[in-house]
């Protein structure tokens, strides 16, 4: 039988000690048989995501962790939303976040959500109608969120924000970042469509109708993560294997499928998760399970509420121990977000690997600091899916 | 409050287990109540300082351990060593460390440091009047040490020795040390100027008046470790911090100085220099501080020194302690000088990081052994800026 391998990442797990919770991380503080049994049965070590100190993304650390080089192939978020919003994209394409934010008659920044406005495809149809010349621009929408995206020759993911990532100042004109003619040209045309797109939406019906109703308008588009989309060469033909990949964030869903892997919605629901999990790995070798929550209760500085997902995440990892009999389960952190600093820092993260033959160590607690002594020492992102792989028999023989 | 950190750098501190010391290091030996109690707060680990087995100078692991690649800025010793005797040096330049010599008529070395000669400046007064075509030289001195630099087109630091490392043996010709016109050029010029400086340092009237008084001229400039000067970018551009650098010698205070930092002369009683050290980070961010005297002992053999050097180090640790409580301490070596072998090995060096927030280990001993199962693992020299900066807050993030 072909053994399968579910890599689980949970955004944001790690953390630093935290005094509420008496000098324990939240992952320490937590109540996790499931992770602990599967620590205890498997090898255990800390990973650092990118390379040492570096304070990784989701994006890049996620790259790594699928064996894609990020400082090879990730020049900006951009290209990764794009995809994960559902846009078609092309090697060489430009691509941006954006926000639909709402400005004033000064072009100030007053809500850079817009409300959190819910339903934005009647304005995106409205911004298709834009044209620049010699550029095909795609747009894609999730409420508030959006991917912009600009195809042609001579451009460069190397122009600034338009987005001023601030209320009470005003958007920004993108700028060239280098002296190169496709970055000029590239901030150029950007500002075009802003200044376009900015018409389009303030003269839309349906921002007359927020307005009326004393809604914000949607009355701008805030741009930023300028990124080249790369080639990344397809997960199943470097791997030799089906890979799919579970996400609720678009960024992550975008790499997948930029990696040619089946990307699926999570189910909301742990539990349910667990089940989506076994029912794609049926039809797969490989899937990519991401879990947002923790990283969510870290960037609103809220130990408790990390407490609690993290024991969600091991209610639903009960639900998976059974398939650790025959097949890998990884579990790991993409990256350390602590929740005194609301944000992503560069600290290592614990890393599980369990399954057949595994050389189990003496570790058995799934924690970052319990993690530190265990068998596999202190590894890379990117050494993930190499050591994977040669648990799978899916590796070659380097030399004779 | 912005965050500072205390680099300390104990050179050749670390060593290996020692027949007469019962089987431990001098560190193992010694009583550390101070490195020991920061090494139950902090996190501990051992750090190779530029790659596993690599017996690293300590010019080679301060620039690993500051964040400059040592294989892409170190071609030789001799920029650190006018830098740090207060030459201007400028990239590009060549520089050697010098030896004043005694040599006989045969130019048979006698002594290669000339009795420890003290007082050199006349000497270098002298031979600063020496021309060479199309080359500007500059020289400087303390005591027997001396630096010599070449400034000028077509210059290269490829170039061998003169100094013979050995005495009872002829100074040698300098060499080019690959076929390059530069390489050639250079050992001729080299060359002129040694033949030059022994003529005038033989007929110089400090040399008549030492051999009147029995004491062996200075009469010879034996030219070691050329190499290039770097472009260091500097430490505050790099880091966005001022740093300070407070060391003893020479090579430590030039590779600072050529990071732009401010270098000051160490006091020489340690509880002195650990109010010095405090004095600095009032003015400034981060403070490399070197303690030379560990390696020393290790040079001499000495392990019954080196625990006493050590143990007057602790003590001056005792005066950081209250600074690591909001701030951050960093101790290590730069690189293992074991007693036994009486100069640098490669063999990995303890590493400690202490203060807020830090994911402290079971480790509650500063040694080689101990540090080995420390949370931190095994890391590299070039590891300890990025784990500080993150530490520091002041790390970017890579990615979103």
């Amino acid at each position: 039988m072909e053994r399968k391998a579910l890599l689980l990442v949970c955004d944001g797990l790690a953390d630093r000690p935290v005094r509420e919770l008496g000098g324990r991380t939240p992952l320490e503080a937590a109540s996790t048989p499931n992770l602990d049994a599967l620590a205890q049965a498997g090898i255990t070590g800390i990973a650092d995501p990118v390379a040492p100190g570096v304070r990784a993304g989701s994006d890049t650390s996620h790259l790594a962790i699928l064996g894609y080089d990020p400082r090879r192939v990730y020049t900006g978020r951009g290209p990764f939303e794009a995809a994960g919003m559902g846009l078609r994209v092309e090697p060489g394409d430009v691509a941006w976040r954006c926000n639909f934010a709402s400005v004033d008659s000064n072009l100030v920044v007053l809500d850079r959500r817009a409300g959190r406005i819910a339903d934005t495809l009647p304005l995106v149809k409205a911004l298709q109608e834009i044209e620049l010349p010699e550029v095909e621009v795609e747009l894609g929408s999730l409420g508030y969120r959006c991917a912009l995206v600009f195809r042609g020759e001579g451009l460069s993911h190397r122009v600034s924000d338009t987005d001023p990532h601030a209320t009470g100042v005003k958007v920004k004109p993108a700028e060239p970042l280098d002296g190169s003619r496709e970055a000029m040209h590239t901030a150029r045309l950007l500002n075009t469509f802003s200044e376009k797109a900015h018409r389009v939406l303030e003269a839309h019906e349906l921002n007359r109708r927020r307005q009326e109703a004393g809604n914000p308008p949607a009355n701008y588009l805030l741009a930023r993560g300028a990124g080249i989309v790369p080639e990344l060469e397809s997960f199943s033909q470097r791997y030799g294997m089906m890979g799919a990949c579970i996400a609720t964030t678009a960024i992550i869903k975008g790499i997948a499928r930029l990696a040619g892997m089946e990307v699926v919605e999570a189910e909301r629901e742990y539990i349910a998760r667990a089940r989506q999990a076994l029912q794609v790995l049926e039809r797969c070798e490989f899937l990519l399970m991401n879990i947002k929550e923790a990283d969510e209760a870290a960037h609103d500085h809220s130990p408790e509420r990390k407490v609690e997902v993290i024991e969600s995440i091991d209610a639903m990892v009960g639900e998976l121990m059974q398939f650790a009999e025959d097949n890998y389960i990884v579990v790991l952190s993409d990256h350390t977000t602590p929740c005194s600093v609301g944000d992503h820092c560069g600290d290592t993260v614990p890393v599980l690997i369990a399954g057949p033959e595994v050389r189990s160590d003496a570790v058995a607690a799934f924690s970052e600091r319990a993690c530190a002594s265990g068998g596999l020492g202190r590894i890379r992102g990117m050494d993930i899916m190499p050591i994977l792989l040669d648990l799978l028999n899916r590796s070659e023989k380097y030399g004779a």
